[in-house]
């Protein structure tokens, strides 16, 4: 029996996974096919079955690391000692991946996938709950540092945290005049003066 | 030549329209066939092409009729005295709109086939950037009253509130926890304090 070397198999893992994003960012989940993930990657189809039998294995695989990426984010962000700016930089961040036509293409690739097919339908609801959990965490502690209104429902606030975060990728796809580059310093004071207290 | 009635014309046509939306919330717009829609309306194909020759010039219709009710809403809030009320009470017809199933499918069909169909497309463009005119007008008006924040950049709001409107629809769609009917509060706080002067 051949020995799996790790380390190896992570890469190359990775590499099947970068190919598959540039080619569904370009072309759609549909437009792309496994031999063009396989042109773009580097390798035989043969090889590529090795690591992802079917495309939708990759695609639940690339909606599984966005979820990992989440969590280790609000990991750090737990850590900060304003919770409140730490909220702030990551909706900058969400800003600067919507202004990114690669990634933004993507996101909405998958949230059309998780409607037409339940299996990845699944796995972003899970993501969906997970950002929403760790929303919530993040707002009671703030609360509970007077960094945000302490009589504010957490779990009401990270809903339309979330809505609002869903908006911005919604806008990108319709709305040409909306550059979420420029939209920074808006979506600060919306954030600031539904989170904090008024004085 | 035989005369149209032009009455009737119309109460046919809207009795096609009805039909279509029905059968389009239920099984989507690429699920549903025109004799489904015949079935519906209780009419032949040949009745039904002659009112609209194929399934697109039905959902271009649903969306012109869309434009046309957003244009008369806001003609008719702009006659209200307290236009910051007329927003909310604006506002909570959309979470009651997304709150309901029907509307809420048809809404991300609708969506959904103007990423497809350039036609379609460009006639949701039209209603979005017209509903984005009138919020803009309607701001402007309710600032130069005091009933809002005279510093706040009109455009700017206009664009947020778009894409809070965005966010609830699509809340509804992935998040069974987001009741839009019970979400009254909470948008009431968000949009006070983002558009109102803070005192």
């Amino acid at each position: 029996m051949r020995k799996i070397d790790p380390e190896k198999h992570a890469a190359r893992r990775r590499l099947i996974l970068d190919a598959a994003i540039a080619c569904f960012s370009r072309k759609g989940f549909h437009g792309t096919s496994t031999a063009e993930i396989c042109a773009e990657a580097g390798m035989s189809p043969g090889n590529l079955f090795h690591y992802f039998p079917t495309k939708h294995t990759i695609i639940a695989a690339i909606v599984e690391e966005e979820r990992q990426e989440t969590a280790e984010i609000f990991r750090k962000l737990g850590e900060e000692e304003d919770l409140f700016a730490a909220l702030l930089g990551f909706m900058d961040s969400v800003l600067e991946l919507a202004g990114d036509p690669a990634y933004s293409s993507l996101a909405l690739e998958i949230a059309a996938e998780a409607m037409r097919d339940e299996r990845i339908g699944t796995l972003a609801a899970t993501n969906d709950a997970e950002l929403q959990s760790a929303l919530v965490a993040l707002l009671r502690n703030a609360a509970s540092r007077n960094q945000i209104d302490r009589t504010l429902d957490a779990e009401g606030a990270a809903r339309w945290i979330a809505a609002i975060i869903d908006g911005i990728f919604s806008r990108v796809a319709v709305d040409p005049g909306f550059k979420p580059k420029e939209e920074g310093v808006l979506l600060h004071r919306l954030l600031s003066r539904f989170l904090r207290t008024q004085d």
